[in-house]
């Protein structure tokens, strides 16, 4: 795809190694290009990155498994995952670059997730989206499993008011093989397209994909949907109708200037000691 | 409104560089006169609401939002509260002064919380608090949504039987851009004649506000608030009618003598690690 | 008060420096004879009275507030319970001598806990009680304000099969002036005879009263006690009928041998560090 | 049994001193054959089964009590497990060697725990399970008092579509004596029995029994049954028909490949600090 590629030198800071090396290539006389890296990417993004997996871990969304991608910002036909880690032991070493059918540019001995494939397909089909989180969010699951539609009750989860779908493996045709994980590229567009444009899709007996325009809003949005779903299962105990928040009052929260910096913060210390 | 203002000297110990400098000024020979400070405040105050922040933090009562302020205690009309930072990292250089408009005095560089409306508002019709608490409070959002009205199940939080109003921005007549958030002074407004002669009033989707004669009684009625919404979610889980304290019993504790100054240095041990 | 008291050397360890001075008296001529101590107390008594309420506030049961007594080895009519503290702070200084009636004998300057008529009252009329406690168990306040009655359904908490009543202060009278607590020996008699010869009794409101023949075994009970709370809580909310521990179970249980040696030396050393 | 019996050398690293010592014996001229050991055990095996007790009280699945064991490697009639102790404590100098019948080979000064029989009846009749694990797992005690039946809702815990039965021990004729607890061969036969080829069974009352080929898959599946208990838990207080995993689905499952060293690795670097 890219027939005069340069090399590309990784920026590196003592904890910020990165390791998306590019090798420079022929391009072989005949058959199929090997895919090329996006190229070099800016430290602090790939520390965002890092500092997601441990924020998410930290926060009590990820458990062992789970996954925080982020597209390249050069090549919107790459992303960058860790290697298959739990996620609170990522570190930057550990990131790895794909191209958007989930195959690994420079694998080394490093091991990739099974599920991968959430990521690459829903970079295919959402232009808009630049970070995508999976994870078993324990107060989610309930939801992805009973009758009542996840809706936000508090303001921090208010982008939840666009709606949030439930995917489930058996509707995607899922084969005996794939065992309710996402382990192909059918499964993952299936995914993708039962997301649509949301910001949210519960997977039945699973966990949730989250997704939005950068790593920081991906993880704000991961975090409150999880302590949305907390609190909403402690609402429908109490019982009566619930007074959700309308549509009108999360699209008006969407526009608002939100102090998202200040949270962002404070988890990022709590999970990296800094 | 202070024609003649004093210079006030910052009393500074280690921890307790109090930041608030008052510069002496000349009165403009025209236009309006600049608010002033209401002058020098004890470091002891300024640690209490420094550990108030932790502590509320540290029980789990304030997430990376939320704020705490006490009237100014040489003038009515003003109050101090910490800049927009996450509660848990407050220290004394981090807390500034406000008028009842809720216009810092002298912000330099430091960014406000958006909500600060909430504190000046209620200081302006509540003569008898001198402490405010906006939190996040996770177990109390659930109240808001629902039907159940918060009433004391748990003696520690007997001071709710004066009733606990829940305020919804819509019925402020909340104008699109303010999105469930206190951005002015006509939603506070409003929060402040919902709250009434109350000591809690919930926001629905959002939170809650508690209001005392000082911080100490503020961050345990906080903390109180929190375990007693806690408590009667169970409680209603349970079934059956549900004995909750009465009026009588409320105002009889109210009058009673209590051993606060125990749990405090208890909260203030684990929150401050002294 | 003591005409001719002699120094008495308390028994020290470093950390055990137990502070119950005994002060032999002559009676006096005439007149009221003021209490007198039941004497010097094994150091290992009071670690055990220390460690019980660390080791209740590590797990749960007590908050700022509470308290753990235990009866006088040597005196029937005294008991030893610390100072007004909170229970994580609690060391063998803080260990104070009282007599059935609640007085302290050599107060010097320590505060007693508003409640200590709980432990002085059942004192006189549980002949078998040799440990008291007094807790706000969280998972257990909502028992004592629904219409469940607390029985087991873990066979650690089997204990419980002989029943668990529930106080109400305003049953007993509570002058407007108690608000609730047990503030005087008429409300501790009144508690003590609605927990007649059982294992704990639920306060309504408030918490719950526990007691044993020994400290280790009212830890023990008030842990289970708090346990099984949290789960039968869990599985009135699962529905269906409840198959409780039956009264067989239960007596059966409360003469077979058990390892509870075991349970204690973990909790002392997750709450001392030794 | 083993009449001809080799010194075993205990292979020792430093942590690991493995002390199943076997001292050689002459056969005794008449009378019963004293059980032998099954030998030297592979330190690994010995670690990994210390980090089992360890990760299992780090995950909240075993309090003061519980036990692990693995079949011996080298001898199907033995079995390994700790003297009692509370999980959280236990070294491998506290491993100890039993025969089927639970009796210990060498206990020098060490204590056995009560309900070892849980361990040794299973190891007879279920010649495929090489690791038992018997918990007190919280959120799961609920379940074996109610009338829902344990089913899977999060992938985690796929491998419980085969069923869940539930032992009371009063089906088994319990003894008085006995109080609930496995105490002896009896109790842990039938207790076996009703676990027939499942890998969980809950015990009513008390807790439940998990079986697994190795000693690691026995700990995800003690921890993912506890967490599917307090996820099912919450999906029933949700509401409504809930979409359980299929058979088909944790047949699947149970057939993919999973990434399941990923985990084991989280959980004793949890557990152990390495």
């Amino acid at each position: 795809m890219n027939p005069n590629p340069k090399l590309a030198v990784a920026v590196g800071a003592a904890l910020l190694a990165v390791t998306i090396l590019i090798v420079p290539h022929q391009r072989p006389a005949t058959g199929q290009t090997p895919p090329t890296s996006g190229g070099s990417v800016d430290p602090a993004l790939i520390e965002d990155l890092v500092a997601a997996n441990r924020i998410l871990a930290q926060e009590g969304v990820l458990d062992a498994y789970g996954h925080v991608s982020v597209r390249h910002p050069s090549d919107p036909n790459r992303y960058l995952m860790s290697r298959s880690l739990a996620p609170i032991l990522v570190t930057a070493n550990d990131i790895m670059e794909y191209d958007l059918d989930s195959n690994p540019l420079d694998p080394k001995d490093r091991r990739s997730v099974l599920e991968r494939f959430i990521h690459g397909e829903i970079y295919k089909v959402r232009k808009d989206v630049r970070a995508v989180i999976h994870s078993h969010s324990p107060s989610v699951v309930p939801f992805g499993v009973t009758q009542v539609p996840m809706r936000p009750i508090f303001h921090g989860a208010s982008f939840l008011w666009v709606g949030v779908p439930v995917w489930d493996s058996r509707d995607a045709g899922d084969p005996a093989g794939a065992a309710m994980l996402v382990r192909n590229s059918a499964l993952g567009k299936s995914l993708a397209l039962t997301l649509g444009d949301k910001r949210v899709a519960l997977m039945r007996g699973h966990g949730n994909v989250v997704v939005a325009p950068d790593v920081k809003t991906a993880v704000r949005y991961a975090i409150n949907t999880e302590v949305n779903a907390r609190l909403l299962a402690i609402a429908i105990g109490i019982g009566g109708p619930i007074n959700y928040i309308s549509a009108e009052e999360g699209a008006a929260r969407d526009k608002a200037e939100g102090d998202y910096e200040r949270v962002w913060e404070l988890w990022k210390k709590k999970a990296l000691g800094k």
